[in-house]
């Protein structure tokens, strides 16, 4: 299936291990306007506890929204973005993606017999994680050209949706859209109830977060920015197609991240919301333009209700983020101390 | 200033020689919305002569939006794109990307004295076009990356916001930006009245249009397709910026545009706008999509008040679009007898 001189991008790996996903998440409602007049507005964080970080959120949000005030920032301008993965949903054990990958691959061994003598292939189709984790960059990089490449865009978009509406991660047994975190859905609506525009800007692959982040953000497709191919048009029975080939044409991560946003959004957000180190740069980008600006990092502190990870961990790693968070005034939100629910809808 | 191994993409030439450009426009009013009770609304495209294409336009509006209708589309789907040479404002004699090129270049020069000698600067410093266009993509090309490349993305932003406010074209002595079609911009404001999205698809840089359509178009930055450079993120004096490198990402024209439409909006549009070959490909994939489409193609008819072109026109070439537009039931729009009024501002 893969042509032997088929030209894989080293950096296909991190797109791989920089997944996206899914969530059959009942959106929340959208909180009246702040400045509505009449009875007291409900809640717009019901989520969140009182402390620092949502006192900084709604402070920041207040200030940029006072018409008149020094930090008033035209709507125009209310731009924010957010990372995906382990930042509106969970990441671990591995990136959805990776899951969707693996997925797809024993949903084609049927048509693909060599692939039960073949690695990474057998490793995938054994459930063998170590082999297939020690073929690296090359081998993973193989299995997401397949999976996701030939294909056209609306093929792939079939597909994705017909695996979020059905599978179901090993711990939680719920839909992987249904482990989307709540307290980042009412953030989402608040933003948006205050003239802002939410962009996802993701590790993950655009087309694999297109075909449901509408329905389980609110976010529709065209404010997704993400890893993605490169695309070649055709007519195919009379109507133009988009085919994925199996290149990168973005490696939407670390420094990707501004490059992507500057391409796909072009201007500067002014907020920005991460979890890992693979956010560093665009919180850095977002919150040293002009004006005030807004940068929040979900630290995974919390073993009981999802998972405890940072420094060092294989996914979702951070460190200098901590180390630099307090000195560059990101707010640092603590998932066990500053959340009162973690996932947005039973299993 | 060109590093002699410069990688220059070949298709370098044709980003140059499809521009975008500049209007001091004052947007129209936003129609009532058809729906709306009470008197009759005001006629939403006041610039459009009675006949077949505005016919074909409003009944397809009214279709589509029409609730409960066999061809209603939801208002997220409802996404419309427009390009920009020679169908949102003029394109003649040269793209006026490329005008901005040859200022840029001149602007540039106090500081290269050694351009006095060398070509293609010298054939630009001399107002020799004939030399010029001989140096072909080659030297357009390394006029191009010496114009727009090295700079960040908002320091070019600062640059084409100069030019384009002080900027006067040849033959009009308008600003570029004033060169603008009134009957396009009714035709976009019409389009939002009724629920849809607007997007430019643009073979010119994105760059090139971000600093200006918003005012001009009440188009956002983010709703902007176009040709692109290769970004680096970097941090200069502590703040993060994007340089733009002077290698090509993407050349948004032809078989391009859909790929373009594909990797930032991420849906297929229900209507597109054109006027060259360069527009087949976008206007052939959102055509031919499933449900209500609508294509319509500007034909420059009018030597008088703007330009009169197409089959072989070194600029804005449109031959196959005429001759598979009645089948592919695409609208030509006839500028000289469908147009009460061309440009959308005194000069």
């Amino acid at each position: 299936m893969i042509a032997a001189g088929m030209r894989l991008h080293a950096a296909v790996f991190l797109v791989l291990i920089l997944a996206g996903g899914c969530t059959q998440a009942s959106a929340p409602g959208a909180p009246p306007a702040a400045s509505a007049p009449g009875p007291a507005p409900a809640d717009p964080l019901p989520s969140w506890n009182e402390g620092a970080s949502r006192r900084a959120l709604t402070g920041f949000v207040e200030r940029v929204t006072k018409e008149g005030g020094a930090d008033f920032v035209p709507v125009a301008e209310r731009i924010a973005v957010f990372d995906n993965d382990g930042t509106l949903w969970s990441e671990q054990p591995i990136y959805f993606q990776l899951q969707f990958v693996l997925d797809r691959v024993k949903a084609m061994a049927a048509d693909h017999p060599e692939w039960r003598a073949k690695q990474p292939y057998k490793a995938v189709l054994d459930g063998d994680m170590k082999t297939l984790m020690a073929s690296g960059e090359k081998g993973i990089g193989e299995l997401l050209a397949v999976t996701h490449s030939g294909v056209t865009v609306d093929e792939l978009g079939e597909i994705v949706r017909a695996w979020a509406d059905t599978a179901r991660h090993p711990k939680t047994a719920r839909r992987y859209t249904e482990m989307v975190y709540q307290p980042m859905l009412e953030v989402m609506a608040y933003l948006r109830a205050n003239g802002f525009k939410t962009f996802i800007v993701s590790g993950g692959g655009v087309e694999f977060m297109r075909p449901w982040v509408e329905r389980v953000y609110g976010i529709p497709p065209e404010q997704v920015v993400g890893s993605r191919a490169k695309l070649k048009y055709e007519v195919r029975d009379g109507k133009g197609v988009l085919v994925k080939l199996p290149e990168i044409d973005l490696v939407d991560d670390r420094a990707g991240k501004p490059v992507g946003i500057a391409q796909v959004i072009g201007r500067r957000p002014i907020a920005a919301f991460g979890n890992s180190d693979g956010d560093f740069e665009m919180l850095e980008y977002v919150t040293t333009g002009p004006g005030p600006r807004f940068g929040l990092i979900v630290h995974h502190t919390d073993a009981d209700r999802e998972w405890a990870y940072d420094r060092g961990s294989h996914i979702g790693g951070l460190a200098r983020g901590l180390d630099e968070a307090a000195a560059r005034k990101w707010v640092l939100a603590d998932m066990k101390q500053d959340w009162k629910t973690i996932y947005s809808a039973a299993p």
